[in-house]
């Protein structure tokens, strides 16, 4: 049963760390089965993925070929209707607005020894996107991985996609071609990871690999990290909403559900100061669940994960919001702005009664690839610094060398390091300092 | 022996390869050790960080206790001398200048549709920084790890070191005190990595853990993120030097070896377009090897991963340079501004005859910690932004949701997911659009 907190009672602070310290995964200890997977794929290349395509995915990728063409391409995208692309399309341009603010500047300064210093962004040369098969192959995400390196300017990206039985959602081919990706290939699962790792003779290999996948796919991407970046390793999904008696119940519980649905796994906590709220709440949820589509989902995450906390004021909940992390804070309350200046831990904040998650999750323009099971504390969600690195620049000439080397040569010394100090007096000593 | 190549040999490419693809690391296996050790201070805290420092580090922390007092980090920094306190008051200045120049900006604006969108940065909580114990021991490495943090905001650093026989640098103690590390305690190694993650009754868990260590804190980092944020895992390191008839070849030969002393797995290469560089280069670096405190493990690196690589013209090193993505590119040439510019993949790139690597070190300002292992493809070197996250912001009102939140419905009905269609829809009826 959903959990009923109330943070007045005696043994609220118990409670609270159970729920905190939940575990969601169900580890699938898959790791085994990964490493011989990309081993294979190393060693044998495009057939590897021809048999494992046959084995998980039932296509033959011999007649298939690999690569998707494009006059597939073109023919899923006729078959989206004009209301999907004209949706698809505005969210490709309000999610492109917002990360053109991302780019950072470069800097190059000299200082007052007469040192420059500075350093520079790069785009990464190439990137492969991982975009699941079946229902959970959504259009948005490709949209939301695909937006930042573009503007981030990388010039190569590679989207895979697995296609059991050969289908594959139009739209997702859709949004691939509207966001500029026209290399495509048909692989999924720890072969499709291995094969953007290392190469085959069809895919070159890349040097970052992004985007959400189930358990093999996610030990694929931990195993081959090093030899490629990879992304975050994405969680189960959660929403945390603070609301005040000016919530709408019905609103909340359709945010909540939004969450639950996605996955037996998402978790979705309402807190509030109002008693009220909760009740009306717990019942909308019920209300609303039983007209879902995905409602066995939705109800078992909200059974088995989902909590409503009560609080004296609901400034009272900052401080769990802080130790809760959420991926999604929802703030709906006539102080969200003041409450929401004052939340540290968060993926993302949606704030007022008009702003519902899932608008964020489409056409919001920010992105919803976000940190998940608490990592809010630690990390930010996808932003075009995920695809550029920075090299940093120095340069000495004679004068400044001269006016900051003697304390390297005394600190190279005093860690043992004589070549390192060296590598400075012997410049020194041709100057005469 | 030292590999020499030429890019005009028929060869080339298949021995490039080879040189890039050459296994650095010697892989211990000390995962499940490692295991048992982090599961074993997660059950007994305190006693287990006794247990270990007794068998590891031939100390008693029941005696000595297990912080390190502020009378004992005065008592060291009296024993450093005066020189090397200027040094590293010098350093710090400098590494803080620089850094204060890399926090970012929080983002607000509101769009032509109405829709308000931004970020906004914060510090992390907490930061514990690991310090390897012995002659590895750097106080330039806690300069570099503690500014960024400092820099960002973060409140709490926690400073662990092993202290071997009862032994710390006392330049290392000087450095965390000036740093501004209060907080400082003498255990090392895994159980040291799991106190920090999970906490002790003495040791209060941080959020994110950075810093270098041996295989066997590498190897617990790996196992605790998730639990805590980690920075990168530092592998060897390396440096590439490209350089014209114009260099110095004692000097170039110094900057090698000041790479190859840190580890018999450094690595150290120079291409240049000069065979004059390179023959009077090699021999140099004999006359150095011959009088250096560290000459085994400089000797080893050097005979077992440096090269020599000849080219036509130095522009031509600039493909292969990128290829390599050294942590460390010394360019000294006439031309090393405009070769630099060309540059895509390096950590950091150190321009002209007079900024040996060494000053970066320790005395240039920007930060030493710098990817490794060819990973300057995908990641960038330490920065104040390790030590911040980014909370996205997304606020509609009433007119903007009824501007934007069809195209959301339209999205969640594609995807499959109701309850997020519903979630806007319910909103938008209820505004009669």
């Amino acid at each position: 049963m959903t959990l009923r907190l109330d943070a007045a009672a005696p043994d609220f602070e118990q409670r609270f760390v159970s729920l905190l310290a939940m575990k969601r995964e169900s580890s699938h200890d898959v790791d085994e089965t990964v490493r011989g997977i990309i081993e294979d794929v190393v060693a044998r290349g495009d057939e590897a993925l021809i048999d494992y395509s046959k084995r998980f995915d039932r296509i033959d990728l011999a007649q298939t070929g690999i690569a998707v063409s494009a006059a597939e391409v073109a023919a899923a995208e006729a078959r989206c209707s004009r209301e999907q692309l004209a949706a698809l399309d505005l969210a490709l341009d309000r999610i492109t607005a917002f990360h053109e603010r991302q780019k950072p500047e470069d800097l190059r300064f000299r200082d007052a020894a007469g040192v420059e210093l500075g350093w520079r962004w790069s785009p990464l040369d190439s990137v492969g996107l991982y975009v699941p098969g079946g229902t959970a192959a959504y259009p948005s995400s490709v949209l939301m991985n695909v937006v930042p390196a573009k503007v981030a300017g990388v010039k190569r990206i590679v989207m895979v996609v697995p296609t059991p039985g050969g289908h594959v959602e139009p739209l997702v081919l859709a949004a691939a071609k509207r966001s500029g990706i026209d290399e495509i290939y048909r692989v999924g699962g720890a072969q499709a990871v291995a094969a953007l790792a290392y190469g085959t003779k069809t895919i070159a290999p890349v040097v970052k690999i992004v985007g959400p996948g189930n358990a093999w796919v996610a030990a694929a991407k931990r195993r081959v990290f090093g030899q490629v970046g990879i992304d975050m390793i994405a969680g189960p999904s959660e929403v945390l909403v603070l609301a005040d008696k000016t919530a709408n119940p019905d609103w909340i519980a359709a945010d909540l559900l939004a969450q639950a649905e996605h996955d037996e796994s998402a978790q979705s906590i309402l807190i509030t100061d109002s008693a009220e709220i909760a009740d009306a709440t717990v019942a909308a949820v019920e209300r609303h669940l039983a007209t879902l589509s995905r409602t066995e989902i939705a109800s078992a995450s909200w059974r088995d994960y989902g909590a409503v906390i009560l609080v004296k004021k609901l400034s009272d909940s900052l401080p769990l919001a802080d130790r809760i992390a959420a991926e999604h804070l929802e703030i709906i309350s006539e102080d969200a702005e003041e409450l929401a200046a004052r939340v540290s831990n968060a993926g993302a904040i949606f704030i007022g009664a008009y702003t519902p998650e899932a608008v964020g999750d489409y056409v919001g323009g920010s992105n919803h690839v976000l940190p998940t099971a608490r990592s809010a504390r630690f990390s930010s969600g996808l932003s075009v610094l995920d695809f550029l690195k920075r090299t940093s620049i120095l340069k000495c000439d004679a004068e400044s060398l001269r006016a900051i080397g003697a304390a390297a040569v005394t600190l190279g010394d005093a860690e043992g390091l004589q070549a390192h100090a060296r590598s400075v007096s012997i410049r020194l000593n041709a100057l005469g300092a």
